[in-house]
């Protein structure tokens, strides 16, 4: 195998392929990048097992020479050596040549590596994907709805299926759900599906879908999902995004969310938003980060928190409005925190059926995304 | 006590005196920051009991107003929440009050804090010094004289006074040395003494230095530093920074530097640098980082390493200029880019004399900074 590069194409792709790899892996082979290349271009890929990024490069772009194969071939590199290798490499151009024994060598200006690589045949094949369900979502609203599910996930192993999301899509509609037991967020979408009748209900882990969301640039381009029983694919322009699925049914949700409400509260998200961070900085040392929030009259709301070794805050915010029964709830400052940032709206609405019961966030007018959060009890 | 103050100052103020409270102290009142309220203004004070960082804030400063202090007196507040609160508040202007029981309230806008403080008799008294030996030094140039140094301090506890810059003033002149017993830096420039014949030798703790070195601004005011047998002192306009010295002799290291030179390479840093940390990266995981350098005829020397596991790398560097013998010779090339970064010069000039001898790296023409390496035996 030999090619020439330019560099900057080679440092952007292994960077995007590096994100699937593990340091901690125990399969020696799985450490590195595989390396082909054929008259179609480069492909590398980087693989932990339940993360593929596959990166093609090809031969030109926009009538620019990218990458002159030589000679095709393939091989695995260090993805740790390789990475930094890359970067650090002086001149534009980047000269890769497997000679004997699988030795690579890397040259760029004056300089030359000689880097130990391992045989390509022995990197596990990428799944087989069948593409019979397939839709397509822009970029940007991918990413939008990663990044207001992805975070209320399980951390905690001892229902591996909550440390997914579920992800449905049933006539032309995507949501998504994620739940750690103590709160819940979901995001609605209408999408563009390519198979006819598609219907899909899977649970992707979130760290798949949060290294996805870093690997993704922000644009409108669009991106297939195409989803099988067992694996979920991404493919955009120069890449393949390759995740294992989580096996196990996912707790029906929709019951959870409170239909009707006590005490709806209207007020500007960034002023709420502050007010909780102040009053969860006492808290935080607690057992469960507990901010009190109590209605008054003229439409204040009183967000306090008390932790009697170190003192305590109380802060009156003005709302827009504050509809209904007076209302007295703790609830854990760190979720609502949460919430109120992946909600990306300048006010939002509140609702609340009593301070035992779940209450429900949304932007006003807009059910397309809803945070729910439990209560804590402090009576 | 009760006094209110513009939130800048008082959050640049606590930023700096933060920078000398430790979390992991066992003397409980240290945890705090010490705030003194008088006629003068606004004292606060840090310390771990090594450094200790006293800030003052005048009443008025360019005739505005920054502190109105409606009652004298001090509180001990934890620095932690503190500092987090002051930062987090919503209003330009802050009022603190110390209630019954040491409880003090910051009230900032609609947000009010009660956090229970300690009691300011508790808290260590600051050294006494003397002002009989005093200096002046531009905050640029003792920035560089610390950042020059510092890093060649030992980590290690074996020998303690090695973990700290050896400081000395003699006919007004300043010398920082710093070893770890594998290399060394030096620099020195001429200062303004104040104190007549002038003469110190003290052994300054790495950390206090760096410490220091992170809280004064960028600029060309002057620090003044006191020096006294167990305590220095710098001073700038709203600033005491203290630091405890290091006890026992600092070793004479002036018959270590090599005065002979049998081997005289002069190369641009910037190149080299690249070239030696290129060389580095395949070495990292060895012992101790070996980098070698060979000269070749045409003013080229070879920068190499090779680490039988993983690969091996080479380059050619072309130098302005190699006099002397032909040279092979095994450096650690962590310490060779320490080096070469803290020299600070676009060009710089190597005086080797054998591959088994200490050699010096100091910018052209210039030996008001150097520092030494000891070369690795791989042969």
């Amino acid at each position: 195998m030999q090619f020439i590069i330019q560099r900057e194409y080679l440092i952007q792709s292994v960077q995007d392929v590096m994100k699937a790899v593990s340091s901690r892996t125990t399969i020696p082979i799985l450490t590195g990048i595989k390396i082909v290349a054929n008259k179609e271009g480069l492909t590398l890929t980087g693989s932990d097992s339940d993360i593929s990024i596959q990166y093609h490069i090809p031969i030109e772009e926009n009538g620019q020479i990218i990458v002159d194969v030589k000679t095709e071939g393939s091989i695995v590199l260090s993805a740790k050596y390789f990475g930094e290798i890359v970067r650090k490499l002086p001149a534009e151009h980047v000269e890769i040549t497997v000679e004997d024994h699988l030795m690579t060598k890397i040259k760029s200006g004056s300089s030359v590596f000689n880097l130990n690589g391992l045989d390509a045949e022995e990197y596990p094949q990428l799944p087989q994907i069948e593409e019979d369900q397939v839709c397509r979502i822009p970029t940007d609203l991918l990413k939008f709805m990663i990044r207001q599910t992805v975070f209320a996930v399980s951390t905690s192993e001892t229902r591996p299926v909550l440390t997914g999301v579920n992800w449905k899509v049933i006539n032309n509609e995507l949501s998504c759900i994620a739940t750690d037991s103590h709160r819940l967020a979901l995001r609605k979408a209408r999408i563009d599906s390519v198979s006819a009748n598609m219907e899909m209900n899977a649970v992707i882990p979130g760290k798949s879908l949060t290294e996805l969301s870093k690997i993704l640039d922000d644009n409108d381009e669009v991106v297939e999902m195409v989803m099988t029983d067992y694996q979920v694919l991404f493919k955009t322009k120069h890449l393949l995004f390759f995740s294992r699925l989580l096996e196990g049914n996912y707790p029906e949700t929709s019951r959870l969310i409170p239909t009707e409400s006590k005490t709806t509260l209207k007020v500007n998200t960034k002023a709420f938003l502050q007010a909780v961070d102040r009053a969860s900085l006492l808290a935080r040392e607690g057992r469960n980060n507990v901010v009190k929030a109590t209605t008054h009259d003229n439409n204040i709301v009183e967000i306090s928190s008390h932790s009697p070794e170190i003192g305590k805050v109380s802060e009156k915010v003005q709302c827009d409005g504050i509809i209904g029964e007076e209302l007295k709830i703790s609830f854990s400052g760190k979720y609502m925190m949460d919430a109120l940032k992946a909600i990306e709206s300048s006010d939002i609405e509140i609702h609340f059926t009593g301070s035992m019961r779940p209450f429900v966030l949304h932007p006003p007018g807009d059910d397309s995304v809803l945070q729910l959060i439990l209560p804590v009890r402090t009576y």
